[in-house]
């Protein structure tokens, strides 16, 4: 109680001094996360839990609206059943959580924690397909996975996350390949209209793809420390795990054929994406969409007549609209509300006081750009719309900016060397496709490809690395 | 294709023949759910999923309504968590799962998988709590847990199922209890309203409860078979663990104290319940809040002028209002279509044919008493919607009407023995506390008792079982 603003701001470490505290210490301070006493794994606390049930609700829909149903397929998963398609468990077995006993007894098999459900489904689409006239197989889950992580941050990197897996069939290549790229678009979208997070789109190379993928694609964004954030990807497997799994259907022309098969998934990681993407030394930043509260009243000297209850009338008429919170804690300062409101990130605070009351006006205040405005109080709802809408406009409009200002175009390994241990951020190059290539720069400078971009640049003729041929242009980056 | 409904229904067991293995040939046709290779882990389709995401969607908002805001807490818990309340590790440490390594290693400390999670929420509640001021904490979490079951039936009884749990915390005993209660009135209103679930309502013995609980509510469903589902559980779980893991609160007088505790869940065995309840011969039959498709259009002679027009037209109009389908399948009949769909147990069918039009006329159906009415086309949403509220209505009664003839009261061990072994149903009769009274019954009959009701009846001074004075009455049954 009675802390100064001062106070607040002093117990986050300054971005960028040290981006990797301040994410430590927004994250603890605000509600959204802790850590349990297992290690890697995370408690989502309720305010970052909110994140995740917007996006969840705004995902469902677009899944929805495009023909897909959710499911749910069992937790465990047999050994012998993750081993059938041979990339796959390479990938994946280095990583797994193994369960060996039920109560005091030894299990006849060991079975993992899916760390993702491509085999435990396709075990049951090999039972349930008959016939083209059964396809296509839209079915998405909601769920936890289990990956065993050595190096761990909340959101980002944990042992345990919530995801999406989205698992289709179809029965052509090309209706696959239009699924796989029809997801990324949505992802896409989702990343920019909703979470105002620009990514790059594109394909993964083959080193980066998902083990027992045809190709990858992926939804790529780039954070405030000039680190990239592989925020969403989307798999085309082709046949790899339909043959493996002997998954057949009898086709239009009476032959017994394998489908085609895609793959995709966002986790909890995007709201490390939005904390990282939007926040600032005062804490927190929401896009509105996201935001668990998009609005919050804060009475001004509620001793005063009428304050309290013109308070909670402002709230009763925008509570229909927005997620709006009334602040009426009693043992708290305005002052300290505001700094604990701003470090959370609303979007925007409405202020009411006696001398607001007596002219008819609420004081606006808005997030992002720490600005003030005083509105009349007929006004109310529309200059709230007006002014959520323009912060989600204004949030993407710097991200983008931000991201545009560490894009750079680099035409030697001293310079890509140079970018990468100073300002960071995405280079982009043209590519040899050499995959040596690509590991020399993975091994001396810790930067990956990200992505080969849809939206392609001439940039030379030339791999700038090693002097071969270019085949394509590619954004490199050093990732989380 | 071209299935005769006595095709279909002979796919069916009769329920009066064999009703495990009709919930079984049922469960299995109708895309609710079927077996993994995993023994006792479910797979819940898509159309089975459906109805938990329509349970998810009305608990959230009266959870939200009353205050309670949902986190996610980890899926893995340290032995030794699990150890430090006496009577839940001897609870459940017989049917957890154990995690001993991830990927090649072997953990230092083995996890189990969360077959509830008050041991770790705990954990972190103590982290949490400082002051009165924090009080009440109310949170809930949506999420999958494991209990490694012998004899397992789909969504009754499995080794993983979904379900929700609240872990509440408060400052006074009273409050805890006032929170116990006011859940088990949600899920009440919740089983009668939405699902159309008459149930009882009322204490657990002191055997029956939940293994750590201070007292155990239920609720208490029957079943068409005349056993009893226990459909929902709130426990007050005073100050068991808030002391084993001490979780501490600065109070109001300035000393040190534990909080009182809670905690509550029903699961996907809901939906069981639902399918036990009403389900008949030819399949499935859905409340209409709860069902995954409300309406169901079918065109009939869709090759004549205008049908399929018609219809689509039909569904643009009721899709705003209703969750309905629009069934233009151009391999199947309009017979086969009404079958499959009946099974599916959708409640309203729309018939849409060319004399229909003609006329400005549909048909409706209704699945629960497959009668069929001629409707105005002008009149269709106003008819639909009046039917869809008549349907849940009815079901409502009938199955109140079902429960209400399958209870007795009871006067002797004979007439307990001998409704048991007949009709089964609920059992009514006075009780006098002795749990060795209590565990004979179990032990004889195989009959336990479902609740301490709240609403009492006097049926007597004495128990008819050991002839000791009675102290309450009691309901006793067979249960899943």
């Amino acid at each position: 109680m009675g802390k100064s603003k001062s106070q607040f701001v002093s117990e986050i470490t300054p971005m960028d001094e040290d981006f990797a505290q301040w994410y430590t210490d927004v994250i603890k301070k605000t509600d959204m996360v802790d850590y349990s006493s297992v290690k890697g794994f995370m408690v989502i606390k309720h305010y970052g839990y909110a994140v995740w049930e917007n996006i969840q609700a705004h995902l469902n829909k677009r899944f929805k609206d495009t023909g897909h149903k959710n499911c749910y397929f069992p937790l465990l998963i047999p050994e012998r059943l993750l081993q059938k398609e041979a990339e796959h468990v390479e990938g994946f077995a280095p990583e797994v959580a193994w369960v060996t006993h039920a109560g005091k007894e030894k299990l006849a098999e060991r079975l993992c924690i899916r760390p993702t459900s491509e085999t435990i489904i396709c075990e049951m689409y090999a039972k349930w397909l008959k016939s083209y006239r059964d396809l296509p197989f839209l079915y998405n889950q909601w769920c936890n996975v289990v990956r065993w992580e050595k190096s761990t941050r909340p959101f980002l990197r944990t042992s345990e996350f919530l995801w999406q897996e989205g698992h289709t069939l179809h029965e052509t290549y090309d209706e696959a390949q239009e699924e796989t790229i029809k997801i990324l678009n949505i992802y896409r979208e989702m990343a920019e209209e909703f979470l105002a997070m620009p990514v790059l789109v594109g394909k993964k190379t083959e080193k980066e793809r998902f083990a027992g993928a045809h190709s990858t694609y992926t939804m790529e964004a780039l954070m405030h420390d000039g680190k990239a954030l592989q925020a969403g990807t989307s798999h085309n497997l082709g046949q790899h795990f339909t043959k493996a799994f002997d998954i057949e259907f009898l086709d239009r022309d009476g032959e017994l054929k394998n489908p085609y098969h895609t793959s995709w998934g966002v986790s909890t990681r995007l709201i490390g994406g939005i904390i990282m993407t939007h926040g600032d030394d005062r804490g927190l930043v929401f896009p509105p969409k996201v935001a668990p509260i998009e609005v919050v009243i804060v009475p001004i000297a509620t001793q005063k007549e009428g304050v309290k209850e013109k308070a909670a009338e402002l709230f009763e008429r925008l509570k229909n609209t927005t997620r709006v919170e009334l602040d009426d804690r009693e043992h708290y300062s305005p002052g300290w509300k505001f700094n604990e409101w701003e470090m959370k990130g609303v979007p925007v605070r409405v202020e009411i006081g006696p001398k607001d009351i007596e002219k008819g006006q609420a004081v606006l205040f808005r997030r992002d750009t720490l600005e003030k405005t005083i509105v009349a109080l007929e006004d109310l709802e529309k200059e709230v719309t007006r002014l959520l809408d323009d912060i989600q406009k204004n949030l993407l409009y710097k991200a983008k900016r931000a991201r545009d200002e560490k894009t750079f175009y680099v035409q030697s390994f001293e310079e890509l060397k140079d970018i990468m241990s100073t300002k960071q951020g995405f280079a982009k190059a043209m590519w040899c496709e050499d995959p040596e290539c690509e590991e020399r720069i993975k091994r001396e400078l810790g930067v990956t490809i990200r992505c080969i971009p849809f939206e392609q640049e001439k940039l030379g003729d030339s791999c700038p690395f090693c002097g071969k041929e270019a085949k394509e242009m590619v954004y490199y980056a050093k990732a989380y």
